[in-house]
């Protein structure tokens, strides 16, 4: 095993958060690549005000990524902190106002994330996908027909199959430091996560997913697990459906393993055939957290990716 | 010389920052008390929002007492930085946020303060003199005759001589830690600053005022720079008046330096005579900063505070 490997994590939200949590502990070169769709909260309320990106995933990189220590473990607690009122401030979470003062300074959003982090003396580094604001339309088949669903929390709260899934603008500007980073990775990590509105859009901007696709990095896709209180718009669909939803995106993308909880590992022999077909092989491991079902607990992927590296 | 003694700076605003910012370079026992009767910007927003202290002036000591390195003069910075928009968020400062967050949660204000202060690793304390938000009343003389005027903005913007200048509530409960930071100080600082809203509310409230009397502490009074542009609003009244002004509150005080700019230190001999009434000498220094004349400078009140200290 490579003693500190680079390791580029791809998602948003919670999920990506777990990964991170667990992922610093092994390395310190550790990249996160983060969903910059969201439009809902806080985040889209900034959004609207500063024209920025939206700051709630990336802040949550950066609360996961803080040092164990006492003093790390404070600035993530209050980073995610949000205020509770009557007036404009309720809601608003500490992190996503640091990193909105940072743009509204440098306007850079790379700059400003990485000042953040030198501040809060994160692990490695958390980066956008893109450097501009983004939109996800999905196009669903309900009962009534076809809708056209625009925003990550209208997608996120749309009932249906999903037909079609785009960002809008259809083909942003990637952000150069995560094609460089994908570049130069030893590993690569996609997931968990609510799947349309956090994985989905990685594979949705043609040139990150290109690099993803040409990376030498081997790759790990981690999957949700098998709980029905989820808060995933995919949840329901199978494991297999979960990838080939990718695999519709990306025809000859290669995984080396999917992290799968391991009451799901040997139970679908379709989804096991497909990995393999992308040059895989499915692990199975005991993954929930115990108090949060549906979260990856953080001790149990340590221990996951410590097995997969060695 | 006591090579670390304990200081304790009493003050608001801009004045106290400045005093601040030198005392942290000669002990890291300086312990800043700040008036909390702000009701202006940001700060008066906030307060209104939350019924909290307004954190404005707490900030700018937190701010000042930063380290000096690269990490700490970054945080520095951005505790300062104010938003610009449109919106919601306009005027309001990250530091006055990050203060309101933890007052938002953990409602004890001296405990926030001092998770702040550990958050940016600041050297020393920062203490509210009361526990609750006030204002500042004041009665003054002016061409129509005797006006009531109520909050700080208010006071600051009054025109004529001040008759009466009181707290509302009338006697707040001052806050535990710093009457004992007062018993146990070796120094006081008193200014220097807009006289009327950052250096007399520290003499309106009863018992920190009687704890400033009895203290042991040598006291050194810091009085504001000979510029008609500063921004007191007790600008344009002599040295002695602004001393006369706090005397007429606690008639006993003793203190042991008047410190004044040069330029007036041998020009005033009513003032001199006032000063060693109180038992104490006026030691003059160069005191101005070159590009901000109004403002005292760092290095310069370095300079004169280790002359006094010894």
């Amino acid at each position: 095993m490579n003693k500190n490997p680079k390791v580029v994590c791809l998602g948003g939200g919670h999920g990506l958060a777990a990964t991170l949590g667990a992922m610093r502990t092994l390395t310190n070169q550790v990249t996160a690549v983060v969903t910059v769709a969201d439009n809902g909260g806080s985040s889209g309320r900034l959004r609207a005000e500063f024209n920025s990106l939206p700051p709630g995933d990336l802040r949550m990189a950066l609360a996961a990524l803080c040092a164990d220590d006492e003093w790390g473990r404070s600035w993530a607690e209050i980073m995610q902190y949000r205020f509770t009122s009557q007036g404009e401030m309720d809601n608003h979470a500490v992190g996503n106002l640091l990193l909105t003062a940072l743009w509204d300074r440098d306007t850079d959003p790379v700059k400003g994330l990485d000042r953040v982090g030198q501040l809060l003396k994160v692990v490695g580094r958390v980066l956008p996908m893109a450097l501009e604001p983004l939109d996800i339309e999905g196009s669903f088949t309900t009962k009534n027909g076809v809708e056209i669903v625009r925003g990550q929390v209208e997608v996120s709260q749309a009932i249906g199959k999903v037909n079609e899934l785009k960002l809008i603008p259809n083909q942003p500007k990637p952000t150069p430091e995560v094609l460089t980073a994908l570049e130069n990775a030893d590993w690569i990590t996609i997931g968990p996560g609510s799947w349309l509105s956090s994985v989905m859009p990685h594979f949705l901007l043609g040139k990150q997913a290109e690099q993803i696709q040409k990376s030498k990095a081997k790759k790990i896709m981690i999957f949700n697990l098998p709980d029905k209180n989820i808060l995933d718009e995919y949840a329901g669909f199978s494991l297999e459906a979960h990838l080939q939803l990718v695999l519709d995106h990306i025809p000859d993308l290669k995984i080396d393993v999917a992290l799968v909880d391991k009451s799901l590992a040997q139970s679908d022999s379709r989804f096991n055939a497909l990995v393999a077909a992308c040059g895989g092989e499915v692990m199975g491991f005991d993954l929930a957290d115990s108090k949060q079902i549906f979260h990856h607990d953080r001790e149990k992927l340590i221990l996951a990716f410590s097995h997969i590296f060695g």
